[in-house]
């Protein structure tokens, strides 16, 4: 046991914060005997290397952010660098809890390369962490942009459109495809403007705009409950927490990419 | 059984290719009495609607498409449209054969949503098909573009640097390491050019560009091969098969990045 290594607190995929309001860290003796470690990094922030680490827990969470309040709010208190590193832990440790089974021979699989890889030992394959590429797009017409409310989100919060990329599609392609379902909106001129990884359970957030060639609304009544156009003037007062809806909190791409909107 | 409906013909995860060159398609009763089927979408070339299925093979082959030389010189030879479809179906059938038992409980799962799903009856878990983000970058220094042989490539093919997102990065954040990583090479100013998907077995290719802040390579040899800064003159060379390495192949993201940055 290396007792300069750091072991990430979690209660079971929440984070412990201490009375600093910041991630609390114990030793490799708070871990479970058995527990399979996941290796962060190394922590050089006081001029040595310590290790560190986080365990995974006996069950997974692969329910979305808005199902959890209470670590929706624990999320606005936290700083930057803890975010990141708490979202990255949580993520990969999810991933181990939801995967000890091989999914091509049903054999149990047991954690390898640091906690980056899982191997069967009856078919040999290996498994890898997974990271689904998701896009979330700004679409403009007219000097307005289109944002819509999910089915099951609570009444005057509005987000960007944003779905999966399927197999076979080019961001562009899954951007366009993903509006016209939802919205009935064609879309063109579609550009990258910013990513964000997103561990509700292990996305990759893929920030693009595009421009809408119609605004006539065909809403996908099993996923969206409102779309709506709103003026650059609405955007802005929402992101100043004084609009007609509520928007995303500064720490979602989502805001981000509403800023980048409004700054243009 | 719809009569009209129209079988992708598959040898395991290998096109079938007609005397035209063009993709190979049966009937449903071409497919096993047991096969899984995955719907394709609807073909409505010829003025009907007529849905487009895949069967699930036996056995999914998780192997790069560098194992493969036969199936890079079919590729080779069929035209876009073919590619992709046949693309995304290799992905997805794929993924069935390697997925038929649940991650999370080592059950045996079940195709389901037309084989965009699979689902455990013994603990309910839902399974989506995969897609990996994968960066490829273009890194250029006072002019010149770093590219590299994978170790186990042939002798003198090169191309871009590419490497998996990590669960908790942005994209950026994957080209930076990654750069890094093989090369020893800092990289900033990393812009978003293109992207492709690459059903080998199921990436999302994401071509970025990069500025090297330094040119002094320490190369992964268990990664890398050679590491090697061509001049553009070299690299248009190249291109046109006829410079002092073998660049991909025309359908491969790389070339299209490479093209894209002596074209500027």
């Amino acid at each position: 046991m290396n007792w300069k290594a750091r072991l990430l607190l979690l209660d079971g995929l929440m984070p412990s914060l201490g009375d600093d309001g910041r991630l609390a860290w114990g030793t490799l003796a708070d871990a479970a005997e058995d527990a399979e470690l996941v290796f962060l990094g190394l922590d050089r922030s006081d001029g040595g290397e310590k290790p560190c680490f986080a365990a995974v827990p006996g069950e997974g969470d692969a329910s979305p952010r808005m199902a959890n309040p209470q670590l929706w709010s624990l999320m606005a208190t936290m700083e930057p660098g803890d975010l990141a590193l708490y979202g990255g832990a949580r993520s990969i440790t999810d991933w181990h809890a939801r995967h000890r089974f091989c999914a091509q021979c049903g054999a149990p699989t047991s954690i390898a390369k640091g906690g980056w890889q899982r191997g069967c030992e009856s078919c040999g394959a290996q498994h890898f962490p997974r990271t689904d590429p998701v896009t979330i797009m700004l679409v403009e017409h007219d000097g307005k942009l289109m944002l819509g409310r999910g089915k099951g989100w609570p009444e005057g919060r509005f987000s960007a459109l944003a779905g999966f990329v399927e197999p076979g599609e080019t961001i562009e392609e899954a951007v366009a495809r993903e509006v016209f379902e939802e919205s009935g909106i064609r879309v063109h001129d579609v550009s990258y403007i910013s990513s964000q990884p997103w561990p509700f359970p292990s996305q990759l957030m893929i920030g693009c705009h595009s421009h809408a060639l119609n605004t006539d609304l065909t809403i996908d009544e099993t996923e969206m409950a409102e779309i709506i156009w709103y003026s650059r003037e609405e955007v802005t007062a929402a992101l100043d927490g004084d609009g007609p809806f509520v928007a995303p909190p500064p720490h979602a791409i989502a805001h981000q990419l509403m800023h980048w909107w409004i700054s243009r």
